[in-house]
């Protein structure tokens, strides 16, 4: 488990009642909402801009894979935070590590994982990532 | 209040535990993709593809205006099902009318409108419905 | 409409990925999600916890009635701004108007009305909403 | 990767608009919802009430853990189908294993997990799954 310090970049969200279940606590697949804008934010603290980058060159990220641990539960008005860190990486694909805490508590609520490929779009194929890319991303 | 043997088409759905919120029961948001789906299978009852229409005409429906009226709380597992019926429409724009009752069941939990106004997307303008089009909406 | 500056209270979002559809732009139906935590927003703002005070008094409001007016497409990565104001009372019920801008922008892209329900819990029925809380609430 | 003939149950869907993102394809945390809803639909078939039983027993399950892979894209108004099968279960845990399908087509479209805990809600501490809830469920 990667604790609070390992994680160069926190997000941060209050729950919304439209995120919390019969149960009071978020609905399970809202995890992943928070993970997909968590790193869109990640992105753009490192200047990657990846719709505009698509449109121009021709390759895009897609998502292959997310895991959600769900440690603690997380309820309505909550004051969370994401902490979003690029983790290994291969030829063509890399991983996104994720985890949330109460914002300004060290507990993990939840940890994550969401690995992404990237993509020629007109070959419809994997593709290497560049190395200036990924030096770029993290 | 349209009574329930007003409505030409009923389409069918059983709550989803995604869609309560913490007292249990639908999130008043929700309603509106209920609406949004009951519309879509109307279209299609009668016959009418909307997004390959809008692709292949350049003339699309935009929503201009919803409206929910709330009568009876929703819950977790009921077996609903949303009435559509088209209502009046203008020189560019058109209602649907919407109800959700239980399933077999006359009571009026929901009432709501939809208002669509028909755009010219190269000229960005509303546009006359062709007579032709209105007769096959309903 | 009404003007941005007769707005007492504004609260900012900035659309998720997850909220737009096929055509880029917010799907009509998470503008009732938008409304729903500006309000809450604004109830904090107003020192008014709705959880608590449903809890402690037996007396909650219920959302009775929902509007949305869309007047210009709002999309993906856009700052936005809702803005609440208490509009009109009756004796058991009051309206919510609200507004979505740019942030730091005068042009009103949706307008809309939520209106709630003063509910006596235990006997199931609207009830006098007390003086106290009108002026709390506006 | 568990073929469509090793699934006893499929629960269908057909996807909609509300589900789908700008890139037209269901959004990745919608595909939590859809096994969320398919197991549900499977413990119906099974004769296990989760929630009634929740109440009368003491005794709930808490999802701990979701994983996702995205294998091929699904668009908005496809008709997909989740398989849903009880896979492996220690002493008081149970995995879900899922899998997407168009309806009637054999190529996996996605595969997933779904980690279940079962809990002693009033002392918050995992408990052993009786063997004639395994043997019902599975």
């Amino acid at each position: 488990m990667i604790p609070r310090t390992d994680f160069p970049f926190f997000f941060p969200f209050r729950v919304r009642y439209a995120e919390v279940d019969a149960q009071g606590v978020v609905f399970n697949a809202h995890y992943l909402t928070y993970f997909d804008t968590a790193v869109t934010e990640y992105l753009r603290w490192r200047g990657y801009n990846i719709w505009q980058q698509a449109a121009v060159s021709g390759f895009d990220f897609h998502t292959v894979k997310s895991v959600v641990e769900y440690r603690a539960p997380i309820q309505f008005d909550d004051e969370i935070e994401v902490g979003v860190r690029l983790g290994s990486h291969g030829r063509s694909s890399l991983t996104w590590e994720l985890a949330i805490f109460h914002q300004g508590d060290d507990k993990v609520l939840t940890t994550g994982e969401v690995v992404w490929v990237y993509v020629d779009m007109a070959a419809h194929k994997a593709a290497r990532i560049p190395e200036e890319l990924l030096t770029q991303l993290g």
